[in-house]
């Protein structure tokens, strides 16, 4: 019997892409080819990645100046990648540190230039969004996180800085309608709400490519992929292929406005829930809450056991929280239909029940 | 209907590889869930890397003292991580130019240290493997590529030379037994013989771990994927899987002994009807022909596109040759029957009824 799979990533995608990935692994198309087989300069791939990107850009509403790449190594690559690519020696770059991603972000990027950390709620276990804080003019850019897995919190805006901004959107990308016109370089690893681990999509504006002044090895020049349609080397064929079926399914439901009316409904049913039970509180302020990771402890330490054993008839998987807030996280994202967490409700309902 | 697919990677993996990747996709072990949405920290991820490793150590018979690393990337990849890792910015790395990607892996060296190519093939299109050549006796290591995909040549013989060897494998590893001892480094792309796209084989000797002195960024640091048994970052789960399946295949059928057994007579068999066939001739010599890729062309230039239009009733795939040498190629991976080469064969030979 199929699990209600909360998992914060690698984790649950939609039904009809395990279904039609596992067809693909079979044939293809009716090609006579497994998708496991087919080369990366085969008709049949140069098709799935041109829909992929062509998809990626009308779903996001990408406007004119921006190229989308696939590079392979995750959100952490890219911790890398950009500053390699962005930053130049001299010059600086200012993070807002929202979780431990931000955090080792930040002390990569010192690798390749200076590094300022203009605001940060790590003080309060990472549990609010830092608002108000100054950028420095002269920065080369401003790094954000945009939604904070492990800590439940989300930038819900997308507002304008004075300097250009870098956002990892890794775990809310294609949950709401984005204005990418506020970015110059957005990434995001696959494994949330785009396909499965092993790709990384990243969106850069045109005028920002070559802008470090540093010699760059091929594989991590945003140039070369750029240049190369992202098939300088071979790519992850399978992976690229659960991406494109995902992004179907997105566009098939109405796209992002009403993936995002959805995850709405599902993170306000949650919140409700947590709110009202006695047994539970949540560990986001709530003007800051995360719609894609819903994060939550118990009052009574003892619960916290108790209840991820009692889940446990009701099917559900992947609750337990990050060690760092303890506690359960319950991950909405985009393919958790709103029954997986209606069910998730049901069994607070009775837990509480049960120990009141 | 199943194709024989003679492509030159992505390539033709083991049915039933196919088949339980299509299982997994759907439901992995009778979990009630995808193996594309299973965290990569949960037990049956944890189990799939495990078993992946120990195959790997198992069947190549990895002495102690030596690390098996996953990293994503590929070949290019590696291209920047051995000498960002290995070779310091006043040392020389040496190489044997063989093929294009040898030329590739020089060329990024260049950026990390000094390089000196000892010897080349380039000026006979590359259709032989250089031989007695000198290796500075203070180079920091001397690169191979072991087997050379576009041209169809390959190393058969693990020497040992006067400085360390690394050794790109990435179209011949698992091919035949290896004697690990004679390398301090291998790398090897899944695409071929291991796995589908998205994953590289890494196996470096403990001593070379942290050799170069440079500040390293946590991606490109064979010290941490060693650290952290390769799970530093989210891997690409589903990718890892595909090897361990096919490396289970690997051990059922009788590892690399029986595997360079049928090796041999599946290359055997085409090379003699290529030699025997009045309409085609190999590109490579004949001492240092790959049993992997198998390159041949027509004596007539009409007969390359009639040849290749003449398979297709034979279902016949991927066949096609490189721009640079023009004619065919039939890779014969590990995966690849006798009968589909004999299928080529019975091609070869009623073609030349037709054409004589």
């Amino acid at each position: 019997m199929k699990k209600h799979n909360f998992g914060a990533g690698p984790s649950i995608l939609p039904q009809e892409v395990f279904e039609q990935s596992a067809q693909a692994c079979v044939d293809y198309n009716g090609i006579g080819l497994s998708i496991l087989e087919i080369s990366h300069r085969s008709k049949e791939f140069l098709d799935i990645l041109d829909e992929t990107i062509s998809l990626t850009k009308e779903l996001l509403n990408i406007p004119q100046g921006y190229q989308v790449l696939l590079v392979q190594g995750g959100g952490n690559m890219q911790f890398d990648m950009v500053p390699y690519n962005i930053l130049n020696e001299n010059e600086t770059a200012d993070f807002v540190e929202t979780d431990l991603w931000s955090v080792r972000a930040e002390e990569e990027a010192r690798l390749y230039g200076k590094t300022n950390i203009v605001a940060s709620s790590k003080e309060a276990n990472f549990n609010f969004i830092p608002k108000n804080f100054t950028v420095d003019e002269d920065a080369a850019y401003l790094h954000l996180t945009s939604n904070n897995t492990i800590y439940g919190t989300e930038f819900l805006e997308d507002k304008t800085y004075p300097v250009p901004v870098v956002c990892d959107m890794s775990s809310d990308i294609f949950s709401r309608p984005v204005d990418i016109s506020k970015y110059h370089l957005i990434y995001a690893g696959a494994q949330k709400n785009l396909g499965c681990s092993g790709i990384t999509l990243v969106i850069i504006k045109d005028a920002w490519l070559g802008r470090s002044n540093r010699p760059k090895s091929k594989m991590w020049d945003y140039s070369i992929y750029a240049k190369n349609n992202s098939l300088y080397n071979t790519p992850p064929v399978f992976t690229i292929y659960t991406c494109l079926l995902t992004l179907r399914w997105l566009k098939k439901l109405g796209g992002l406005a009403e993936m995002e009316k959805r995850n709405i409904a599902k993170s306000t049913l949650l919140y409700k829930e947590i709110d009202r039970n006695t047994l539970f509180k949540g560990h986001a302020v709530p003007e800051d809450r995360s719609r894609m990771n819903i994060n939550f402890i118990a009052h009574n330490p003892e619960h916290e056991t108790a209840f991820l054993e009692f889940v446990k008839k009701y099917n559900i998987h992947g609750i337990k929280g990050y060690r760092t807030v303890g506690g359960f996280r319950a991950s909405c994202y985009n393919a958790m239909p709103i029954e997986g967490v209606q069910i998730l409700v049901n069994a607070m309902q009775e837990f509480e029940k049960v120990n009141s």
